[in-house]
């Protein structure tokens, strides 16, 4: 097999961004054709798109009803304007956190040899000369900055299509179910692609113009490439946990008193937090997760070019053989979108229990597709046997050992799914044992939810472990790190169906503020149950990608510290095993308690807008919205930062303090720890909240048994699914970015910790 | 400082054994004079003691009612006939189980050299012969048994004195608080002390009579002498897990049907499974903690006899300083019984809120009467300087060192057991916050239980960080098995306040039944609610002891297997880490699941008895209390096999099936995982229980605000509770013994894991 030449690799890569890229738009340009029409003096607002006073949906249910129309856009004007304000909000406080923290790479960095602009001999190239280990500084900031850039990008972009989509998927849900799941999917293909595309192209071109500077000194080029993986998750992390307290304090909040206490329905827009409730899905869900899953991403193909780098195609210089990471992704990016075709154009949804099955049939497609996908991309892009280098040793690896290591991770992927479909999806008998449990009470479904979050962790672990053994013992930690990307390959995908479940929750919501007719609402509820389960899985595929990457960047992370072995009998690195293995539990108190307090506030504010407010109840009053969206916005900002300060701390302190041993005990503890929290709580959450969903849609005879809505067992299972949400939408998706982001943080200041760590041992 | 003669040695172990199991019969004469009174044909039983028709309360109280106590002496007599039936049903499922246990020990450590019954050379003692694998095979056979038996007998005699007292506590409580406390205590402090000093003796005896076989192979000794450890946490983990269940199982079913849907008090004699709950208390958080501690006390025992015989004691034959560990355990006995006095003579309990502080102060004066103790034992049974071998190196050792080993230990476990008291006692804003988080409902109560389970984890993990840094850098692994035995020194006195609490619990119960006087009610809640801080300091000592004694144990396998070193970044040791990591929330997912099945049988029962018995919530009719009892011994022996086979097969499986690395990995990952989980899982359980207390006390007015019982937040209250009783009593608690029973079975295992493990990977 010959190698593709390495123009035709400089060529590749950013066509097939730039594919991803028209090929989100093109999405775009189809949801946009469904009309989101204001009555133009409409409460005196205007959506800002095209008038029209006849949307063509209405023809269809034989209503004309342009006022529901105008009600749904006002509705979505509304949730975008308030998702759009509080990014900005959050974006101010990230700005000035970039600044901060790029001024602490520098700083940390540059001091590594004392600010010298002398050149040095390199680390693995011997014999040669690199660059100093200032442009090391310089460049690893620029590159955070950019890989933060990004991943806001990412997430704002992604909010921007959900916030214009949401209504569209209502009002096509008139029409039926399946032209309501098509909008939803394409909704969420947009991010998906954009996502996926945007974060190639960046790195492809950041890449190409560090070499300018760089030259022959990849060594050097590639370490200042991982700050790119820094940036993109150190805001996701303050996305997902800032987001995820934001939507979870509107959501708890909106349920406990509208739910609850008043016993409305859920997003009644009597409840002055469904405002508020319905932009946190945008902020928390969407905006989050985009830069979670781009920061995942970023760090995987960092890691895997940065050991690519010390290994012989950066000594040998071979541009496609390094480039090989990128190239999967470019493959992906093309699989992804003939699977998107079968979503939308091959099969059709006619009936409610299809559209589980069909999501799931786009994992599988995908995953097929791809593994044709890697095998032609490791037979091209890589020498048939090559040399990798891994602490201190060597070891031979052929062309087809990566692609093994590449389509296990990507199968991994899929065993995550699927186990985490069955565990939180009500078509299955553990959730339904849940929803059965709550027959007796809150406290056992309770207990019971807790038990199923902590049993379905048991298979991904195996699976990861199996990824693990195969992946590294074939090409050590590159073959992990090209697994972790295998199991990122197809991405868009796998965000088309994560993203889809908030569009359809927002959907619900609208229908249910504009006052569509109840079979629209069980559309849209239908199409949301799926999503609760799709966004499962979506973090299933978040934290089983963690972990891998972290695997990866830790072993990078070992290897440039120089540590020989990280022996788990010796005090430093235990004591620090012992520790990494706590912070989830640290971390995930922390962003806990914020969403409760938050909640509280959000209770009372609610609470006392239906005392003082007259009418409110009754619908003649109208609730003070803005409030509640205050109370979250406020929360979620001034909560953020502690959990944030404690993952990003957390490794500058123990490696400075304790030095590299005791800091790389900190990420293998961390990471072991973290994942099975992680999985759990993201699972507990699912379950509850599609426990309560087929009380609610009493489709088999035992649903029947438990409802309707209001009976015990209903309120049991609403307690549940209270308790998940910040579990589900906050702790459990932040965890990841807590393991993914140490590492990577390790990673970049390795130097430093190498040169100056341990100061309380040198003390001693 | 001379060392004192071996002859001295011989002596002073067994004397301090005897004189603390005096200690315990005197205590237990103290009790025995409350006299508890059947009417001698009151409903044609006795309850086994001295009849008479008058005890001396009920002049105090200036109410003539031998009614109530022989109602009290009927209750009693039914509770320990349960918990006996019980346990006598258990021991028949364990004797099996010891039985086939002990063949598989047996078998596997024989086959190591094929059954050959030829000398061979010494491991460690290298020139001299040692005795043969097959006897090797024999005594840790025999020592199983032992420690099983020691085990069992630990947990029923804990069970005896528990049902003895009980009722005692409730008629003292009529003579006022600090009377009843008394009592309570004194029966604790008989089971603490009868357990320390039989576990003490057994051991003492067994070495003693094992070494008329061994002779001066003190290495293939303490090795055998390991099986005396895995057989007492065998027995525990059934205990614990059983009992563990069998009680929650009860509670739990109990509170649902009476507190929740009937509204009437717990405890109340119209609720029929009110006896299986009490009888619960004795079997679970009794006779199973008695088991748990034994085992803790065992294994932290052997790993440090273990470790000093392949260290210069055991090859100098140095006899004095071979027992150290014993010694320790000998001051620790006169130590807690000059503890004792204080609380029993010194300092008197007037108003309730001196009971807490009481039992604080307990830990305390232990604490630092222990650091004396300490001092002195290591300074006359030490030599000043010693050489420690560990893994393959040797390091000089002076006897401060051991010192200072065995007092960080000690006072890690003070630090846990203040954290532990300041997280789940209703005195500290961290009850209270959650208590006020009822205010909005069920589900922010378990949101913020959860966020303060998890936050609870983070100092306990430092003060073991530290602990284990200072006494593995002072003396390795041996500086990590004494620190053990260190926090278990005061064992009498821990299990003395520990076993306080469900005896209170089963007093306050008894009151109840028997239809005392409010304000009797009232004192024995008092000592309930310090009870269920005291029994949450207690499994905190029980699972920081843990973490200690597995990582002795770990470490004694690493050596005994011949492992260089546990590097993490082998993907054979990091495999295993994750999976290890994974372990506790297996476990947990099936106790918890099996305490949410067997209540919701419970409920059923109590429901269908509620529903057919006319006139039982009238008190006219009669609840059949056996066939509550009979659900949750079926269910608890059932349901305990699960879990107990996961726990035992794990190590059995990673060893032979992956090898003595992959097992480490394994060992550790459980370890630094399950601590955590333990830990947040007894806070989180402790907390809501004392929530619940608060608001029902109303001692504050912020407590009256939330009130009384029956109000919203005392309901939400409520389930928060029910969610905490296997989280605390039966998952929590387990775990501990998970950690420890995995690294003793390996341990044990070792020779023949080294020699035949790792099937799998020789395969490929």
């Amino acid at each position: 097999m010959g190698e593709l030449s390495e123009g035709l690799t400089q060529v590749l890569i950013p066509v097939a961004a730039l594919i991803g890229i028209g090929f989100a738009l093109l999405q775009w340009f189809l949801v946009s054709k469904v009309r989101v029409s204001a009555v133009a003096d409409y409460n005196g607002r205007d959506n800002g798109h095209k008038s029209s006073l006849l949307g063509d949906a209405e023809l269809e249910t034989g209503v004309r009803v342009p006022e529901v129309t105008a009600k749904c856009a006002e509705i979505q004007h509304a949730i975008s304007v308030g998702a759009t304000s509080f990014l900005f909000t959050e974006y101010r406080y990230l700005t000035i956190f970039m600044g901060v923290f790029g001024v602490i790479i520098f700083l940390f960095l540059g001091s590594v040899k004392g600010f010298s602009t002398k050149s040095e001999p390199c680390t693995y190239n011997e014999g040669n000369l690199c660059k100093p280990a200032l442009a090391n500084a310089v460049f690893s900031t620029i590159a955070f900055l950019l890989g933060a850039l990004t991943s806001v990008l990412s997430g704002f972009l992604g909010m921007k299509i959900a916030t214009y989509a949401n209504a569209r998927t209502t009002l096509e849900a008139r029409k039926g179910i399946g032209k309501a799941f098509v909008i939803a999917f394409r909704s969420g293909a947009v991010m998906g692609f954009l996502l996926a595309a945007n974060g190639l192209l960046v790195l492809y071109v950041a890449i190409n113009l560090f070499k300018l500077y760089y030259g022959d000194d990849w060594e050097g080029l590639y370490e200042s490439i991982t700050g790119y993986g820094l940036g993109g998750s150190s805001m996701a992390l303050f996305g997902r946990v800032g987001g995820g307290i934001y939507t979870k304090a509107a959501d708890v909040g909106a349920d406990l008193v509208g739910k609850v206490e008043q016993n409305i329905p859920e997003d009644d827009p009597r409840n002055p937090a469904v405002i508020a409730d319905n932009v946190g899905d945008n902020v928390g869900d969407i905006a989050g997760m985009g830069s979670d899953l781009f920061g995942s991403y970023a760090e995987s193909s960092c890691a895997a070019l940065f050991v690519a780098s010390i290994s012989s195609f950066g000594l040998n210089h071979d541009y496609t053989a390094m480039s090989y990471p990128l190239i999967i992704s470019s493959m992906g990016i093309v699989i992804c979108m003939i699977t998107t075709f079968f979503a939308t154009d091959v099969f059709e949804i006619k009936y409610e229990n299809q559209i589980e099955p069909s999501l799931k049939r786009q994992l599988l497609i995908s995953t097929v597709l791809m593994t044709v996908g890697i095998a032609i991309v490791s037979f091209f892009a890589l020498p048939s046997e090559f040399t990798l280098y891994n602490f201190g040793g060597s070891k031979v690896v052929k062309n087809w050992h990566l692609f093994f290591c590449v389509a296990i991770g990507l199968w991994a992927g899929l065993v995550i799914g699927y186990i985490t479909e069955y565990f939180t999806s009500n078509a299955y008998s553990p959730v339904q044992d849940v929803a059965d449990s709550c027959r007796t009470g809150a406290a056992t479904n309770v207990i019971f939810g807790l038990a199923l979050g902590y049993k379905s962790v048991i298979i991904p672990i195996f699976a990861i472990a199996v990824a693990i053994y195969v992946s590294f013992s074939l090409a050590a930690m590159y073959g992990i790190a090209v697994a972790a990307l295998g199991m990122l390959s197809t991405i868009a995908t796998g965000l088309a169906i994560d993203a889809y479940g908030p569009i359809s929750d927002n959907a619900g919501g609208i229908a249910e503020m504009a006052g569509l007719r109840h079979e629209i609402r069980e559309r849209t509820d239908a199409l949301d149950a799926a999503g609760n389960t799709t966004a499962a899985i979506g973090k299933g595929f978040a934290i089983g990608s963690a972990a891998l990457v972290s695997l990866a960047l830790f072993g990078a992370y070992v290897s440039r510290a120089g540590i020989k072995t990280v022996n788990v009998m010796t005090p430093k690195v235990f004591i620090g095993l012992i520790v990494g293995a706590m912070l989830p539990h640290w971390f995930s108190a922390m962003t806990m308690k914020s969403v409760g307090s938050a909640a509280l506030k959000m209770v009372e504010e609610v609470r006392r807008q239906f005392n003082t407010i007259p009418g409110l109840l009754e619908g003649t009053g109208k609730p003070d919205y803005a409030n509640c969206v205050k109370i979250s916005t406020d929360a979620s900002l001034k909560e953020m930062i502690p959990p944030g300060a404690l993952v990003l701390l957390a490794p500058l302190i123990a490696g400075t303090l304790f030095g590299v041993e005791t800091l790389a005990g900190v990420l293998a503890g961390s990471l072991v720890s973290g994942v099975q929290v992680a999985i759990s709580a993201s699972n507990t959450g699912g379950a509850w909240d599609n426990a309560k969903k087929y009380i609610e849609a009493g489709i088999t005879e035992h649903a029947v048994s438990l409802g309707p809505k209001g009976s015990d067992a209903h309120k049991a299972a609403v307690i549940g699914d209270t308790v998940g949400d910040p579990l589900k939408d906050t702790s459990g998706p932040s965890l990841n970015i807590l393991i993914k982001l140490m590492a990577v943080e390790s990673l970049v200041f390795a130097p430093f910790f190498a040169a100056h760590g341990g100061l309380i041992f040198k003390l001693f």
